[in-house]
């Protein structure tokens, strides 16, 4: 095996002489000595040639060695006094943007259209880092609270997903969907283990063409059971929030920092609550805005109730209680009035999970299946689960991209994915 | 909040009177005494009533209050002394099948046409415990070596994924399919984050009627960058096997010795590896099975390999490995003679892994497309990563589901798998 250091090994390494392998990130001159910065698995390098080394594309995959010095100037304190480079796989091309620059300053287009080159820089290297830590800490949480990781299907058949918005598959033959949601599944599974997560893939085949969505998404799922109300799903979604931002941080301290990322503003008691229709009662009377009657709340009204959470409460996240039946699947719970046992959750001014106790009791279900005008016999399987008794439950979907895109206020939630998906974008 | 006991946190509270809410497990009778059997989040509580309990089905959602006792003859060797037992959500109807026995003993066909019930039995629940398990054994070894989380797009364009066996997707008017592996994009990964993994749904339209596939899966991959040959990706792979299994069995130790699952057999030395012409030349000589001419290897030809890899290095585990390059996809690094550096890895005399080194070179990649009757054009964006430098590199690809199924020697992998997709099978 090769003798290879990294990145960020050098701090350890002072006056020793070492080989990195790594690409060749960026080549500058200055006055007569040539800086050149590799990087690596863990970082960038800088490394400074008193000769100017043959001419070389930034790009190429190189081995450089040399003499590892303090330096205050350096990034990081520490660089190389390069000896010898050599190039293992020379780019063909000089780059279509300059990738060497701290920022990165690439309209979405050009942005996404290059991805395999985009990513290479260090900005979108450091997004997707955290975004790892983002799942990584949402399956801790859940882990410790004694949920059971389950794996859903993603191929549906057509009949129980029901509906608009769903993406066709010809799955032999017979016309298949693509799952929207792992709802019945996970609710299912709540009559079996209680306490279910999932981390899977969602799709939407909505014509949308904003910021907010894409069709492809990254869903983090939850459902409990033997709860009193959706209360305390609330509870767990926060608790749930509060340590997975804690495990990003503690992983990524100095990146946040050096990416002048905004603390997130957690309020001292529970997260603050209200009711939809106080909500938007609210933002009229405060902030002079409507929300348009055919909507449950509109994006505007979403900034708004983050806006007055951060005001009132210092908190980022606020809760919307309440919904009405008419705004929320078959399967929520009803409360009083024509409302139900729901609630969405907004952070920094978008909602980034919905959530409610369920219906458990079998006649109820089938009864508001038939309110909204589905036939039950096209949930047969989901229904065999109520039938032969379902604890009271109740879950949240939450959506994984949406917490990086505002976490780093990026300007959409497609810069937030790799590879996002959305009407125009099947490649890369 | 209610003071809720779990039936683990029994044997604690002996002396105590605790409430506990769960499922009614089962119910007997002996010699004028009841047994109520309770199964929640934990596992299974006996509560004995002198008196019997009014009449209540097996299914129903019960709280159960009583004195706690040790009992040696009970299973954990504590019990509940039954006081009050009252029916929060009745099961409409008596099971379909005795779910109250050890084993539970149904064909296929009940087992899976009924998961939401078959899934409640003990025997189901210890299953994808392990699942979970497993999981999250393959992510805590691949982070510890520094392998970046990524999550891949499952819809993809339908030029780049090509060939057969692609399930399609109506995508806005567009022919989409969707992915039978994170491949292409794990690889343009690997040049950005060097080492990467992705547990995610791939999707093979393969008309199988075997007890070896299914339609949908989810997959453990992982690419890796800088290597010197496929060797160190074996390597990589063997050490996440042995930390995986590690992992495994420390959270499940009494569970897999309840289940009677066989120990796993690692060599003290490396795993062994085997070309799969000498391999099948072994198989001929010493088994008398000629492996047909059409197949890289045959199922009974996986067999007979795990079984030489049992009798000769006492291991559970054996790599085959050069396959010809007409047996391997077109960015398999060719090797010697016809032969690329490849390995697939036999678990228990099936095939649980496919891995390789991979061309880094643009040119040699462009080529071998052509060679494979496959147009450049339509891999523009995964070739546009090695037009501008790729490290070498390798991977594999690991099917999470093969390895419970093996693991706890299941009939089929349909059973290691909460809701399957096969040919026939769209629901549950």
């Amino acid at each position: 095996m090769k003798e290879r250091t990294y990145s960020n090994q050098l701090k350890e390494k002072i006056g020793q002489k070492v080989t990195l392998w790594g690409r060749l990130y960026a080549v500058r001159k200055m006055g007569g000595i040539t800086f050149v910065v590799l990087q690596d698995r863990d970082g960038l390098t800088q490394a400074v040639f008193e000769k100017e080394p043959e001419k070389i594309r930034a790009g190429s995959i190189i081995k450089l060695s040399g003499l590892v010095r303090q330096e205050e100037r350096a990034p990081g304190g520490v660089e190389m006094e390069g000896e010898t480079l050599s190039v293992l796989n020379e780019t063909k091309e000089d780059y279509p943007f300059d990738l060497s620059k701290k920022e990165l300053r690439l309209n979405i287009n050009t942005l996404l259209d290059h991805r395999p080159l985009s990513l290479r820089h260090e900005s979108q290297r450091d997004l997707f880092r955290v975004y790892g830590s983002i799942l990584e800490g949402y399956r801790r949480f859940m882990r410790e609270k004694k949920f059971t990781e389950v794996k859903t299907p993603k191929i549906a058949g057509a009949a129980a997903e029901g509906g608009t918005n769903l993406f066709s598959v010809n799955y032999f033959g017979k016309r298949a969907v693509l799952s929207q949601s792992p709802q019945l599944y996970k609710q299912i599974l709540a009559g079996v283990y209680e306490n279910v997560f999932e981390v899977g893939s969602t799709f939407r085949a909505e014509k949308h063409f904003t910021s907010r969505h894409v069709n492809e998404m990254v869903m983090l799922d939850a459902e409990m059971a033997f709860i009193d109300s959706e209360k305390e799903v609330m509870k767990m979604l926060e608790e749930c929030l509060r340590s997975l931002f804690g495990f990003v941080e503690s992983e990524h301290e100095e990146l946040l920092k050096n990416r002048g990322v905004e603390k997130i503003l957690f309020p001292e008691k529970e997260f603050p609550a209200l009711a939809l229709a106080e909500m938007k009662k609210l933002i009229k009377e405060k902030y002079g805005h409507e929300v348009p009657a055919e909507t449950d709340i509109d994006p505007e009204g979403e900034r708004l109730a983050g806006q007055y959470a951060k005001e009132k409460f210092n908190s980022d996240f606020i809760f919307l209680t309440e919904y009405p039946v008419k705004d929320r699947p078959f399967y929520t719970m009803p409360g009083e009035d024509g409302k139900t046992k729901s609630f969405d959750l907004i952070f920094r001014g978008i909602e980034i999970s919905s959530g409610a106790q369920r219906i458990h009791e079998y006649e109820m279900l089938v009864e508001n299946i038939k309110n909204f005008k589905l036939n039950p016999d096209d949930f047969a399987f989901y229904l065999e689960a109520f039938k032969f008794a379902m604890p009271p439950h109740g879950g949240w979907g939450l959506g994984s991209e949406r917490l990086l895109y505002k976490l780093f206020n990026l300007d959409s939630v497609k810069e937030a994915i790799l590879f996002p998906r959305d009407v125009k974008r099947l490649e890369p």
